[in-house]
């Protein structure tokens, strides 16, 4: 079957973790928005689509099925291409993983828009610098530490032990996304986070995700997405 | 099986989601830090629990499986107390809906703590006021607008059809909490919103939730938790 994925074309953003997957996963998928620009994703959003319709992009197309939730899509997606544990409870624990990760990405994206995303970031400079303070000092390293000792207990080098799984992909993002937004803040925090730093490499070395990465399908990082680099944030 | 509720004992906050579907189901549970207290939540955020901890709570202990994560928690419950249709494609709609809901519960909370958690309500006043005028006046009506079209385009006056399902409780309880968060904005939306409004009260009608919301286990809304009433932040 070819996938069909709807995001906007020129973010990484939450659309991200589905290309990472669908890449691992070597997926036969298009990238709608990408080929045919934003306004292949507008009829599903103005709610004239099918009946059940998402709320917001990333959605992704399996035959007559149409599913949102950026997790909700991994969690669908990953059983059919071997990037889960079949049994339950991998898979459970798989999804909380990506349901935390999902929370780290929000507050991510909050650290240049507490405000809201009705304002330009340069509508909310002082309420961004507050906020950015609070992430990198307390929130940021709360997540790696977290995502650390996951690692260590598992003991095979992935969240799920032995098993390479679709959180790794999502975690592997998180390292390489805020290496570029808080670069100051990354480079003091990751000495202390060395199985997170490691499976950042061991992800980025896989076949197919270097290849991806090498690849003009990878949008790189700009100052529209999620991760993005002011430095003045770090000030 | 007896379930284990851990989460917060004076606060709804996102716990209730698990509450409702708990009380609806009639299941055996005990919450357990109303119980004996916060303490009880201690050791798991401490790293002392099991080995799959969760980041943080709510979480339940069934038998000696731990599931965090408030929708991972309601996925996994569902199906077992017929909370959602047994088909997958039901399961996958429900889940994308609770998600959804996920994130109108963070950026719920984000309007009276835009700068973080760090800090008290009161150390971020000015940061809220404006987060909630852009809260009350473009992302509560487009999250109650896209309910609104859901419950309509499924003609059962559910958000599953004719299917009763968990995230009808979820969708009851945040009708409830905005009313009590945001009064003025809410009376000027509910008519625009007529299906949301009735499957609200449909809720509150069921049986087990109406004895549930008439005994001392429904803690009262409060100035802790998610759904606050700040009225300046309605001026």
């Amino acid at each position: 079957m070819r996938y069909e994925l709807y995001y906007w074309p020129s973010i990484q953003g939450r659309g991200e973790f589905v290309r990472l997957a669908l890449e691992e996963a070597d997926a036969d998928y298009v990238d709608v928005a990408r080929e045919r620009g934003s306004a292949a994703l507008m009829p599903m959003l103005e709610g004239k689509g099918p009946a059940r319709a998402p709320y917001a992009p990333p959605y992704l197309k399996a035959g007559k099925l149409v599913i949102g939730q950026t997790s909700n899509i991994l969690h669908w997606l990953a059983p059919r291409h071997g990037l889960v544990p079949k049994a339950e409870t991998g898979r459970i624990w798989a999804h909380q993983l990506q349901l935390t990760i999902a929370d780290w990405v929000d507050e991510t994206h909050e650290t240049h828009h507490p405000v809201g995303n009705a304002f330009y970031y340069e509508d909310q400079k002082p309420e961004s610098l507050r906020r950015s303070g609070h992430f990198t000092g307390s929130r940021l390293p709360k997540f790696l530490g977290y995502f650390e000792r996951v690692i260590a207990r598992e003991k095979g080098g992935w969240l799920l032990g032995r098993s390479f799984s679709y959180p790794d992909l999502s975690l592997f993002q998180m390292v390489a996304g805020l290496r570029y937004a808080f670069p100051r803040a990354m480079t003091r925090l990751e000495p202390k986070h060395p199985r997170t730093v490691a499976l950042h490499d061991r992800v980025a070395a896989r076949p197919r995700i270097a290849a991806y990465l090498a690849s003009d399908r990878r949008i790189p990082f700009n100052q529209h997405g999620i991760f993005r680099h002011y430095p003045e944030l770090e000030a």
